[in-house]
């Protein structure tokens, strides 16, 4: 099934805005194993409008139009797709008591602008938004079904898996119930989780379960699509690949689906009453400001402490010897004394020891981290390549792992694909 | 002249790369008053391919096609302009001496699979790039002029801005030199900007001068699109119109062109020898995280304090006596005891407390910031509305804004348009 997307406005044609619908809809097609083999971008312009409608009614089976729902004389989607279908607009009663009832709910008087909103082209079904006064609406033009979806991307959002997704999922012949199980993981290349997940997908002869990728450095995030006839099939399916995938990737699986490193480290902080102090230099705040701000984090995070130079660092905590040099050992001495000059249950060490140089990509730098406890010490070395914006990436992300390895008691000195071997 | 940008790759298509690339050229064509009328993205498929630059060449008369130069059997550009064009493949001998120059200067062996790279549609007309193998080119397809252009962001906004749009201002007609000068400024929402500016571009009648904004919360940048004869021309039309924007700016620039807010507080600590100390709570590392890790700020940016609870902020700065609420007052208690517990010149504080309640649009918070030094103390409170994370960067920006401001004697208290006022 060929499908197509479709998207208006000046203010993404013209790069104001960034057009982060686009990515959204055509990753969650991928997600359901439908693609996209086309992409459109036309402004607020009747003739262009036209144009792109027509030339996807050609060649599309399906087609996603987002944007121009709106009530201003800018907003010419129904215009438009009416005059594409060959149909007039007419008042949809329904959408109208239900914009009505809309405003009624949160007590304002509806500006006589938004009955634009209610005129779809005669014979469009209605695509509900339970969240908007934008009314999607599907159409045929061509030889396509085109979907018309709102540029507000909550609203398309919702609307895209609750009403679109299902409808493309039938067309093409499709079991309906897709489910997308996800796994985050931090120190594993994609190309080194594509050669050690090989063969998982196989574990489901009929093909029903499909393996992607999606890394944003230095996070990979890995995504199982699973098709079946329900949830219940669709579990069946998963299983043996879900724990397949947790044997191979083992201690590098931060966190599943919805879950985030950041919010994994705070549980289980609350899970043994624990407390933490961060302390680190080159990455400047950017450990301490992944967490301290979180719902709940206010109680945990008791302190971040700052510094570039290593004396300052151990002023900082009270720490009257300054080590030589940034090493292991130094991280781990600043780790106790946070410890006893904060009074918190955990602390957390980060120290960057930059090369000399010109910022280029072969630029590197030396990661210290210790974490401590009261009973115990875990401390870690590391080179990272990359630049400094890289190293500064990749220290905050390690601190974070680390602790969280350190918090499950798992090993904190893994290797991991983003360091450099010595 | 009617202008289109072709986007390609599977990359792209799929979302698994968000098209930055895009929204760069069309913000460039904008910022030298031409513009876009149509973009479309397709995948590494031959048959989308010749469709899209066919479809083009009908429509437009200008073309900037984005990737598909590289050397791998995905890499399609070149074989289908030549296709598209009715013209052969041919080696070019001058390009291909380009690359080996290129490899021998870095010390390396050329791989094979290089040589596609140099393969262009014969009579092409090459756009150099100077730092990359991926070489550009021009040709002529249905009525359009194509100018094909790396994906490597780097290497294609050197060749945009060297190369084609040198080349697109002379196709249409325009007097060629053209200058784009910016003003980035904090406390002046879009709307109020374009009203407080209101005529300042008829200081030029005969309209060589074009006024443009570009929204980035908290920050708003002010564009002056000047275009003339030569430089000398541009600079005597822009002058009168740039000294207007600073009068009516005033305080609210916060710095010009390249220039940053960090970088204008890096250097004015730098010219007085100063030192700082910043202390943050909600904002939880993200005001030290904007400036301690940038080249030069590892002698000034000397501690950084997050902590959640106020009494945890005073204990952090040795402040015996913890006030019983954020204030005003609170901020400057904390900021004279920073400075005299971390002997730094200057000491910034930005303190939030915030609303209860669930996070929504009306969710608030109070900033309570002071800055310090031995001598002169000030402060500031305000209201910001717009939930958790709207609280948070409009913290970080005032805070930082306040510091610029007093170091560079302004009144830290001016109102600004984000600010709640009650």
């Amino acid at each position: 099934m060929r499908i197509e997307i479709i998207c208006t406005g000046d203010e993404v044609l013209t790069g104001k805005i960034v057009n982060s619908n686009f990515s959204y809809i055509s990753q969650k097609l991928e997600d359901f194993g439908l693609s996209l083999t086309w992409e459109t971008t036309v402004g607020d312009d009747r003739e262009s409008l036209l144009q792109a409608f027509q030339l996807a009614g050609q060649r599309a089976d399906a087609v996603i139009v987002n944007g121009g729902l709106g009530p201003t004389v800018d907003d010419l989607s129904q215009e438009i797709a009416a005059k594409a279908a060959g149909v007039e607009l007419a008042l949809n009663e329904e959408w109208l008591a239900t914009m009505e009832a809309y405003f009624m709910k949160r007590a304002r008087v509806m500006p006589p602008n938004n009955k634009k909103q209610a005129m779809l082209p005669a014979g469009a079904e209605v695509l509900d938004n339970p969240i908007g006064t934008a009314c999607g609406f599907a159409v045929n033009i061509g030889k396509a079904r085109f979907f018309f979806t709102p540029g507000v991307p909550r609203e398309l959002r919702r609307m895209l898996e609750e009403q679109i997704v299902p409808r493309l999922l039938a067309k093409a012949g499709k079991q309906t119930a897709v489910f997308l199980k996800r796994f985050h993981s931090y120190g594993i290349g994609e190309s080194h989780a594509d050669t050690l997940l090989a063969g998982v997908e196989a574990l489901v002869p009929d093909g029903s379960v499909k393996l992607g990728f999606r890394a944003h450095y230095p996070q990979l995030e890995t995504k199982l699509t699973a098709r079946g006839v329900d949830m219940d099939d669709i579990r069946r399916k998963l299983a043996p690949v879900e724990a397949e995938v947790r044997k191979r990737f083992g201690n590098f699986i931060m966190a599943e689906d919805d879950r985030t490193l950041e919010g994994v480290i705070l549980s289980e902080l609350e899970k043994c009453q624990g407390t933490l102090t961060i302390v680190e230099s080159f990455t400047s705040g950017q450990v301490v400001g992944r967490v301290a701000h979180l719902p709940g984090a206010e109680k945990i995070v008791r302190r971040g402490i700052v510094a570039r130079e290593l004396s300052e660092v151990c002023a900082a905590v009270g720490l009257n010897i300054v080590p030589a040099a940034i090493t292991k050992e130094a991280a781990e001495a600043v780790a106790h004394a946070a410890l006893a000059h904060t009074k918190t249950t955990h602390s957390l060490v980060v120290l960057v020891d930059l090369d000399e140089g010109a910022d280029r990509v072969e630029f590197a730098g030396t990661v210290c981290l210790a974490i401590a406890t009261a009973n115990k010490i875990e401390s870690r070395r590391s080179r990272i390549v990359g630049g400094r914006d890289w190293v500064r990436l990749g220290a905050v992300e390690m601190g974070l792992d680390c602790l969280r390895r350190y918090l499950q008691g798992l090993p904190v000195n893994e290797r991991i694909d983003f360091e450099k071997v010595e």
